[in-house]
């Protein structure tokens, strides 16, 4: 049923153009260049870094971009063919394309018969004229073309003559892709299967796919176009992209290697898929996809009682995929809807031991449970969850009790801003009442902490926090609902996860500033024991 | 190329049941019901309601949902077989599929081969009489049987014969639909299209698809399988469900309906389409998927210039299908990328009339872009773009001034706990100075702040906050990043929303407080200067 794919599929990426047309994608100058080495580290055959002419951003990118460094990959400018064909050698988009120096040239013409007509108000011989020319005077300037066919899918279903006119004008020109574009994202997996044998067998050049996902298929077309022939597929790196994304490469890449037996000519790593989906989230300061297809968080987490346990006798019964192939891993949540297995497990996965039966298992099954009620959870914050278990066992109580908090915000004050924090704070017997000032109120909290307890204990110094994230829980209570406080706190090696909730947002910070602090004093404590212990 | 279906297709939702095997869903029996609602009114065939004996939650929603009055569509309970063929009418799952007295039970079986010899340690000639006795059993206490095959894709692959034996077994002991489940989530379309035709041919009573999305493309397989002769489809809205979520039916009911031409029996407005996704996300506390194809809020969203003015000229070929028909709406974004003209698009929405040329849309394209530097965005916060506009226009100036603001936060000083706020506010030549205990600071701020105003403008008291939201930016940064507060404020019959930008939490929600307060106040000044033109 799953005869392997007989050619070798090329793998376009336009993360850094098509990609950044999202809302809510911002990318500097700095950003894009990170991205394009990791896109080609990673394997992509080209990357497609922007549209020179259209921003200045784009311009000073593919400057910058002369100093990459690249193992394979071809970066590619992007734009449109020209104004009008009688001025080609002098149009501003073309010779702008030229000056990016790059490789390849991808320029878009219609192909939709109404935007050649309507749009751009040329007869269907001007049309196919100006694709030729603007191919043609690329070519001549001794860089490989690429053509995109935009709005192919619906203009082929109008006027299939007027959409392959337009394609052959370009490979005769000298194209060396075509690339077919599904611009407005509304093309079924039927038609995209049939238009696309048809094109295979004319356009006499490899033929690309380029999907958008408006109707939540793209990345399903784009595996159905792969089996049609083509050779050549685009999307973006999680399927950003304007409206409802881009086809998404990081789900069709393992779709093509692991279901359909396919190859690409430089992707090795399958299993830096995972890596690279988050990269890509943290520079674009999103916060991942926990839903995603092979490489969000809940892709391989399992949930509810009786599932788990046979989860974990044999995973292939329950995985469509090993998840270590595509550098993900087996999760199992502790949640609302699961029983003891579950926490069993993951306390297994953090190496505690929790008794067979009986109160203690109980209490604290009571305590997680009450605790999600609240609006803890602990997907992002096992840290927390360690803790608690510890508690509850009797291996660990906390090395320091903050006995009063307060937090002063003024601002406009004799034009004066202050954000300052006063603690009480127990270590031991003794107890430390000290003050610091800080950049908005929790980082003014944070630094009062470390003050506070740097003294006792030293270690402190080496952990810095690393992310700090807000939800708003019952957003419909508005400004007096409870909100999740989730830090992420690393020691330079290791990283790990605290939470804290509460009506208000510098307690419940605090809450996981303090799990965050005891959960290092907690390990290095361990090690220098489990080391005194070795020697002894 | 695109034969209508002919045959009517059925809706399956399972949002109330699957889908709360997600991560992060967790619904009240108070809230399963109202979705049974809402899902009925859309038009759904059937609403599965949960897995009774699974969970006291689910026994709850059976019982209430008795008094539910529902215009069409069915209530279904969910089970699998009984444990053992011997002992079917003792088996406390499948009596309480009975209590729970839908007029359907579905149940499912194994009809994966090593699910059936490892997982329950039968043979095959005892998973089909598990089957068929349990089918049969339900049956004759009266009730129409649906039968789930777990891991359909998967078993028949691996062993068709088995696969179609124990789905024959269900068949023959009465069930009336079968329902081939991709468990899993891992088949690729050309091996539904395939499976599903083998199925129909043979099964003898309408086959159902039930897809998870783990490879990306359950909504794409789900519409395959209805060409390949599916007739009842199950799914969830807006796709929630374990790991990658389940079919997403918010995208697959437009697809079938606008692209397939096909029909559905009880499903008539489309157009509610948006509201009902929207409204499942508010009862879920999720933030909607601003990407989601068709009702997202970027599903038909512009950003660029050459291309807005474009849309504005021809929608439909800019736009797979009209926005109306699925209950959203056509936007163009205010960003970066955007040029003047996005900003006049806007403008024109909001009915205000900006200057050809000159010094003044210089300054606002500026002031706008200066602005979303610093991190605001204007996409949820319409309201404070408008205040903008309307102050470079000087049609609008502010009717307050916060003069200084000081917010105390104490816990366990005294053993008590403060969240108070103290404000300066100027309004015209006098100030008042205020204080006011609150729930978590800014729902302090939030009461001193409409303390302060409402002796000036007692139409303060007819808004009420009805969202507040926080995005960290600059993750990074983690503590002393900035902060981006989004709030929804609404006075009962509109809802607008305004945006603050700051390091400081406190800071960012004053300044959405604020923007909100103004716009406001602004639009009850105009409103009553209207009325007083009109009258003399």
């Amino acid at each position: 049923m799953t005869n392997p794919l007989s050619k070798t599929i090329e793998l376009y990426d336009t993360t850094l153009r098509d990609g950044t047309q999202g809302e809510h994608i911002n990318l500097s100058v700095q950003d894009k260049l990170l991205i394009a080495e990791r896109l080609d580290e990673f394997g992509m055959d080209y990357i497609e870094g922007g549209w020179p002419s259209s921003n200045p951003k784009d311009e000073e990118f593919f400057l910058k971009a002369r100093q990459l460094k690249l193992n394979h990959a071809k970066l590619c400018a992007f734009g449109s063919t020209a104004r009008s064909s009688a001025t080609v050698k002098s149009d501003q988009n073309l010779l702008g394309l030229l000056q990016s120096e790059t490789p390849v040239i991808t320029i878009f013409g219609k192909t939709w018969k109404a935007h050649s007509s309507k749009g751009l108000g040329i007869s269907d011989e001007e049309n196919a004229e100006l694709i030729h020319r603007s191919v043609q005077f690329l070519k001549e300037a001794g860089r490989e073309v690429f053509f995109d066919a935009e709005h192919f899918f619906d203009g082929f279903k109008d006027n299939p003559e007027f959409a392959l006119t337009m394609i052959l004008a370009a490979v005769e020109a000298g194209a060396s892709r075509v690339v077919l574009c599904d611009t407005n994202g509304g093309s079924m997996p039927h038609e995209v299967d049939a238009i696309v044998k048809k094109v295979v067998a004319t356009a006499g050049v490899p033929v690309g796919i380029h999907c958008h996902n408006d109707s939540d298929i793209a990345v399903a077309n784009s595996i159905i176009a792969v089996q049609a022939g083509a050779t050549h597929v685009q999307g973006t790196i999680n399927g950003i992209g304007e409206r409802c994304g881009n086809a998404n490469l990081i789900s069709i890449i393992p779709n093509i290697m692991l279901k359909l037996h396919g190859s690409f000519t430089h992707l090795q790593q399958l299993s830096q898929l995972t890596s690279l989906s988050k990269f890509v989230f943290e520079i674009l300061n999103l916060p991942s996809d926990t839903k995603a297809p092979f490489t969000g968080k809940s892709a391989f987490a399992h949930k509810g009682g009786i599932h788990v346990s046979a989860v974990m006798k044999e995973s292939s019964l329950y995985e469509h995929i090993d998840p270590k192939l595509v550098g993900n891993r087996q999760r199992v949540l502790v949640s609302e809807l699961a029983g003891q297995s579950n926490i069993r497990y993951k306390a297994d996965e953090l190496g505690i031991k929790l008794p067979e039966k009986g109160e203690q298992i109980r209490n604290l099954v009571h305590h997680i449970k009450e605790l999600e009620h609240k609006g803890y959870q602990f997907d992002g914050a096992e840290a927390s969850f360690e803790l608690i278990l510890r508690r509850e066992l009797g291996d660990f109580s906390p090395y320091f009790n903050v006995l009063e908090t307060k937090v002063h915000i003024e601002s406009g004050v004799d034009s004066k801003n202050v954000d300052q924090a006063i603690l009480k704070v127990q270590v031991g017997n003794e107890i430390e009442h000290i003050a610091a000032d800080g950049d908005g109120p929790v980082n003014a909290l944070d630094k009062a902490l470390r003050k506070a307890l740097i003294h006792f204990y030293p270690a402190i110094k080496t952990i810095r926090l690393v992310d700090y994230k807000v939800r708003v829980l019952e957003e419909k209570r508005s400004t007096s609902a409870k909100v999740r406080v989730l830090i992420q706190t690393s020691n330079g090696q290791e990283t790990w996860g605290t939470v804290g909730v509460s009506t208000n947002i510098i307690e419940a910070s605090l809450l996981a500033l303090q799990d965050s602090m005891n959960y290092h004093l907690f390990n290095v404590r361990t090690a220098i024991q489990k080391k005194a212990a070795a020697e002894a």
